[in-house]
């Protein structure tokens, strides 16, 4: 079969041109008669890899000296807990706020290291915009203030860096981080799973500053201490070395397309494209206040969900897979990170219409 | 460059067939349009892929049924902390075998969550030896007793399985799970990083016996709660979907080869070819215990230290890589795991006799 538009929310397409070269090096890498994945993660060719891995993503995000980049495995989901067992301080409390279901996990799992002040919610408004800077209620002397920018299964994404005065801003950027040029220094500690934007699933960058690592909670696993990581280089055990090596392959495929100011272009254009066709029809719906749209993951229904099945059928017959939206959500939901290409939001917009055309 | 045969204790080289099956897949899993790491791990395709290789992992190891498989992350250096943090019990004790640096590990993370009595050290004798089953002094009472059968490091492995008399017996099989048949219900949990028999690095296999999980130690990450994944057959969060794909073509690998008996007379008759070869010469030393001698790992030192760098060099220019030892050993190691062929055995074996002539 072709190649398919995969509109998956994670793990999700990756670009075309870095599987074809992960396929070509596959069983000899750089005339080192081994895939990458049967190096040594200590040896020197490893070693090249990982080290121009990190400078890429350090020149794409224009990451500050003053920050560690750490290349760890266990998804979002070990950050929740990872981020108070590093930041909290014992006895201290963090402020979250709460846009949507990857917050609220954030928000349960914290909550069993310290006190969690969570003072924004959007919930009552079933999670359909963002929270404004004056309706932030900070808690003076918290350890950190945790976001989350784009919310995956909502379709949530802040139009705004909250302003925290001096407080560490904790952002969990799974699914837009490397979708558009950001401010590093704004945080402290950025963190993602690599099945959006980076690379296969089984990474997860941490971006922290130096400053904030090293005081554990008591009881905190030694794999769990950015400190431990940092200091060893993410080699203090052996990393996931493939998916480490895809990943820069992404951020390789990245700079050949301009960096993130261009994908930045791209990607509103891709975004605006889909709310546009869906904001045009009374057949589909986007429940999401529009400043609030996010880029990457776009939740639509449709007006009448018995014809839910036929949309997914029809459009996977067209090449345009995994469709469907999340479970607590419903209807569908489009994903289209970096490595969907506009051509593929296209043949999207022209399925929706010729679909509504006919059934709606 | 061809192929090269490669020694390196982990990563490891993966079988060729394997690598070749992913190089041909890489853009298009079976008329999918995706690279399987392109494909949510909640779709058919995915989910296909995942429950074949749970079926073909129990079908190599006969794992009963009432022991879970995990496909989890963060390497044996998290299980380390894992173990405790599910089996203790507050105020519970277990015992640790010492028999080289990856127990002493384990030994160090273990005892930041309760009580550790070491039962047995070969530490004295600078780990070349394993312990016999009358040295082991086991505690009444003890959560489990944790041993590991073999060393990467040292090279030692465990003629035996010890007797627990009933208590669970955790063992850290990461260099050498799926190098012979094992008696799976012996064992209250076996675990292994991938990244030697398995598959890539960033995958790591639990096999646990089901009574013993959901008892976590207070503080516990939900992600180090061997139940959440038990109860989400891995699925709590994104699992390294790709890790598991190829380690599924591995297991296939494994099974084509004949399974585990077919592959526990390869491994034997390689592990002998070397000691063979050390043993008739007085240029090549092992220290190790004759019946202790790890089939995985075989540490030596030659005669003259100041030829390190001269064997390896040469090798390396045979195609023979990745000899060095460990530093805390020096020296060489060859690792031979399933996916060294015999002929890449022959090889260093030939190389090492030619080498002794020349420079012996």
């Amino acid at each position: 079969m072709a190649r398919v538009y995969n509109f998956s929310a994670g793990p999700a397409m990756l670009p075309e041109p870095v599987l074809a070269q992960a396929r070509d090096e596959m069983l000899d890498w750089q005339g080192s008669g081994m895939c990458v994945a049967e190096m040594s993660h200590r040896g020197k060719e490893f070693m090249s890899i990982a080290a121009q891995a990190e400078a890429d993503l350090r020149e794409l995000l224009q990451i500050p000296a003053n920050y560690k980049v750490l290349f760890l495995q266990g998804g979002a989901s070990s950050q929740f807990a990872m981020i108070p067992m590093n930041l909290l301080r014992e006895g201290g409390s963090a402020d979250y706020i709460n846009t949507g279901s990857w917050s609220k996990k954030a928000i349960a799992e914290a909550r069993r290291y310290g006190t969690v002040n969570v003072v924004a919610s959007t919930e009552a408004d079933k999670f359909t915009r963002a929270p404004a800077q004056d309706e932030l209620k900070l808690t003076a002397g918290a350890a950190y203030v945790h976001y989350t920018p784009n919310e995956t299964i909502e379709g949530v994404e802040f139009p705004y860096v909250p302003e925290t005065n001096g407080v560490p801003l904790v952002a969990d950027m799974s699914s837009t981080l490397l979708s558009r040029p950001i401010d590093v220094s704004r945080f402290g500690l950025i963190y993602a799973g690599a099945q959006k934007n980076i690379g296969p699933a089984g990474l997860t960058i941490v971006i922290v500053r130096e400053d904030l690592i090293g005081q554990t909670l008591p009881g905190t696993p030694t794999m769990f201490d950015y400190k431990i990581h940092a200091d060893n280089e993410s080699m203090y055990n052996t990393p996931p070395t493939y998916a480490w090596y895809q990943a820069g392959l992404v951020f390789k495929w990245l700079k050949d397309m301009g960096g993130l100011e261009a994908m930045a272009a791209v990607n509103a254009r891709k975004a605006k494209k889909l709310y546009d066709t869906i904001d045009a029809s009374s057949f589909y719906q986007n429940p999401v206040d529009p400043p609030a749209r996010s880029w990457m993951n776009v939740p639509f229904t449709l007006a009448n969900a018995e014809l839910d099945d036929t949309f997914i059928k029809e459009a996977k017959a067209q090449g345009l897979t995994t469709l469907k939206g999340h479970r607590s959500v419903g209807g569908m939901r489009a994903s289209i990170y970096n490595a969907m290409p506009e051509a593929g939001v296209d043949a999207l917009v022209a399925f929706m219409q010729d679909f509504e055309r006919r059934q709606g």
